[in-house]
């Protein structure tokens, strides 16, 4: 190992600037525009993972392709699939980001751009750690099967075929990602537990077109009005989620848990500094954790109707778009809530108003067991590489391919998060630190020679 | 008057190519990017008053000039002031005209651009009255002093200390302004009452920037849902504003109008289908006439949060802003509304979003006597140029400066509208019927004789 440790310090450098150049390249999923962009940084990608000699394929799909590459197999050596994906959110409101999205910038220890950490940052550091391993000796102590996919961001709607049809190929005894957090700076963690999501656009129709407000209003159904009608209806005053049987699968927190999460010592006040908010609210009844780590929740994530120009326009909107999503636990089925969500705006539907619920992509929510020999490796892993043992956190966020791996390879996943909270994963300036991007090189090169001893 | 009838068909041709020529002006007072547009629309109209040899100033105000032009003093006839706006009202949606929108097109007997009827092809209909008087007997039958000012569509903010400042020169006994619709094709009407407006935007902030909505959702404040619990909680289900003391000063409907109003044989079919609705709704307890024209109503205007592209963005929005409005009748305070509103919006704030209520412009509701000469000479001026006797009538728009030309020059205003309510005013599609546009200037012409036998 100190052959390794010696190459990941010679080579750190360079490491950064490979990000730099995939970073640069503006995979964003969700918007048609940057299409190509997406197919270049997958490109980008498969040519790292060639020219270490990995067999390696860009396998298309119905949308973005895969990169599948594989490591020579190793007798007596557990096989390890390593996910991840090259593309990235949308990097809206461009005007909020102090150095432009995709042209990196280093400030303060910290690399700034879109994808930096979620997750393109992340992930390299797995594929740098195979580059050193092969550079030094040739080849790597476990067979690694990389899945990078291109539409995580878009519901990851074409993995589940590919995984279905690749089964053989993808053999192997546990997946690894690198897609979350550490539970703060300095404090790496495994993370144990996920939320599922479901997403909708919400589409609501009124008259044929917008109606003078004055002349109309009063004697028709405003679908802006209706759309503020029917997503305050989802939640109550207590943050309780209106939609029946939302609760039914819910499993309650127990007491352990409970304790074991108290024992983390959060900081709520550094939390709402952190957002810069000087208050927050949820379920009643539950910590600031338990909220965002054991019980579903509710968001609106954008609204659109009428006029949204500067002053005043006197209309009644003909439409009315809002997108919502809920963040739901283990055993709560994505496609039951969207029947239950339907049928509860349906019926709260006023005359004259017509309505769509466009569901966009759903997953369960996961919890992995914590007693394997796996969990105890990567954690020596993560102590050699971020000189401190990691805790033992659940995520309030979605990695939706962990439950499709168990459902269609049958293989529990490790998340190893080397990123931090305030990394802005989904907002303005999204950054990854720099340091944490060496460690988390450093602590993946260790797991594959700890993994090789289990 | 048989010379002025033939006058007036021998140039109607050029009448319709001058009222396009100044349609094409985009005078879009809301928007700063259409600034010089509007003081050309304004300029415009100058020089036809210019050109008909009336004192006309272009009076500068804190905001888009006031066009003023007067005729000579007719000793022993009354003074009318006639009162327009040059301005007109953005046209987004853009994408849902059929023809541009400030590139004039006739199609089946109608001219479709904004400003088309709602104000400048009402208003040309006196300008052209007006030149054919002087044309064929070399001055007017009364004195017409005309205001037509460049703010209506933002709130005439400016008009009242025009009024106030100039409140000599423009001393008269009446008002007059088309602005208004006719009850339905081929049934004019005079109107006899308006409701008032009070329109905000209603601005909430969260967190100091968007969030994951997966790492942060269940413990934070989401602007977007705190905005539909704000907006919802302004109605019942029953369509009764929430505001505390909203009805306090609203005058009931009484038995003998609720009478008249069922008399005028309102179709609510034909309402619905010239919408594009299956149905309507409303306060309980109240026609689909009443409802628009006797009782205050509540729209939501404009939303906007988050992210409003392609696909799905997991965010909570940092911000999240609504326009909205009051339609108001009299008596109704829209001060007085607007500080309990802004009370009860804050009472239901939630710990972690603040709010800012911008009021927009404010105006009272106005009903006018109907037992006045004026308005006998208008009935019997409509009936010369539209070949039937006109009805009374209420429209639930606003025209606020009805009320400031009540309180500031102490005169009443006899609405005399030649639109029809599917000229879509404030959407998509503006246009005006060039058969009412020429009956519109056959009345006026009429109704300054009339006016002068008064």
């Amino acid at each position: 190992m100190a052959e390794i440790d010696r190459y990941l310090k010679e080579h750190a450098a360079r490491f950064e600037d490979e990000l730099c150049q995939w970073l640069r390249i503006a995979s964003v999923s969700a918007d048609g525009s940057y299409r190509d962009d997406v197919y270049t940084a997958g490109e980008w990608l498969a040519t790292q993972f060639r020219d270490l000699g990995l067999s390696t394929q860009l396998v298309e799909t119905d949308g973005f392709p895969v990169v599948h590459a594989a490591s020579e197999p190793v007798p007596g050596a557990p096989t390890v699939l390593v996910y991840g994906h090259y593309d990235v959110q949308p990097p809206d409101p461009l005007e909020e980001w102090i150095s432009p999205p995709f042209e990196r910038t280093r400030r303060e220890g910290n690399l700034y751009a879109r994808g930096a950490t979620d997750d393109k940052g992340q992930l390299f550091t797995h594929v740098k750690s195979a580059e050193a391993w092969v550079r030094c000796h040739g080849k790597l102590p476990v067979q690694l099967k990389f899945v990078v996919e291109g539409e995580e961001e878009v519901g990851s709607v074409n993995l589940g075929p590919f995984l279905k049809q690749r089964h053989q190929a993808l053999e192997s005894q546990l997946v690894v990602i690198s897609d979350t957090s550490q539970f703060g700076p300095g404090q790496p963690a495994i993370t144990y537990g996920l939320r599922g999501i479901a997403y909708y656009e919400l589409r609501l129709k009124g008259s044929k077109q917008d109606l003078h407000s004055g002349s109309f209003g009063g004697a028709v159904s405003n679908p802006a009005t209706v759309a503020a009608r029917l997503l305050a209806a989802l939640v109550d005053n207590e943050g309780r989620i209106q939609v029946p049987g939302f609760y039914d699968d819910v499993t309650p927190i127990d007491d352990n848990e409970r304790r074991q999460l108290a024992s983390l010592g959060f900081d709520e006040e550094a939390f709402e500094q952190q957002i810069g908010v000087t208050g927050t609210t949820g379920e009643k009844g539950y910590t600031n954790l338990e909220r965002r780590w054991t019980r579903p929740s509710y968001d609106v994530c954008g609204l659109a109707a009428g006029y949204q120009g500067e002053g005043a326009k006197t209309v009644i909107p003909a439409t009315a778009t809002a997108k919502l999503s809920f963040r739901l636990v283990p055993k709560q089925d994505p496609d039951k809530i969207t029947n239950a969500l339907r049928d509860f705006l349906q019926s709260l539907l006023p005359p004259g108003v017509t309505m769509e619920l466009v569901d966009f992509h759903g997953s369960a929510g996961v919890v992995v067991p914590l007693d394997s020999p796996y969990v105890a490796a990567a954690a020596r892993a993560i102590e050699h590489g971020f000189g401190k043992r990691p805790v033992n956190i659940r995520e309030g966020g979605s990695i939706p391919v962990v439950s499709t791996f168990h459902d269609e390879l049958g293989v529990d996943t490790l998340l190893l998060g080397w990123g931090l909270n305030d990394d802005n994963t989904h907002g303005p300036n999204e950054k990854f630190c720099l340091a944490d991007f060496h460690r988390g090189i450093s602590a993946s090169a260790r797991l594959w020679k700890e993994l090789a001893d289990c």
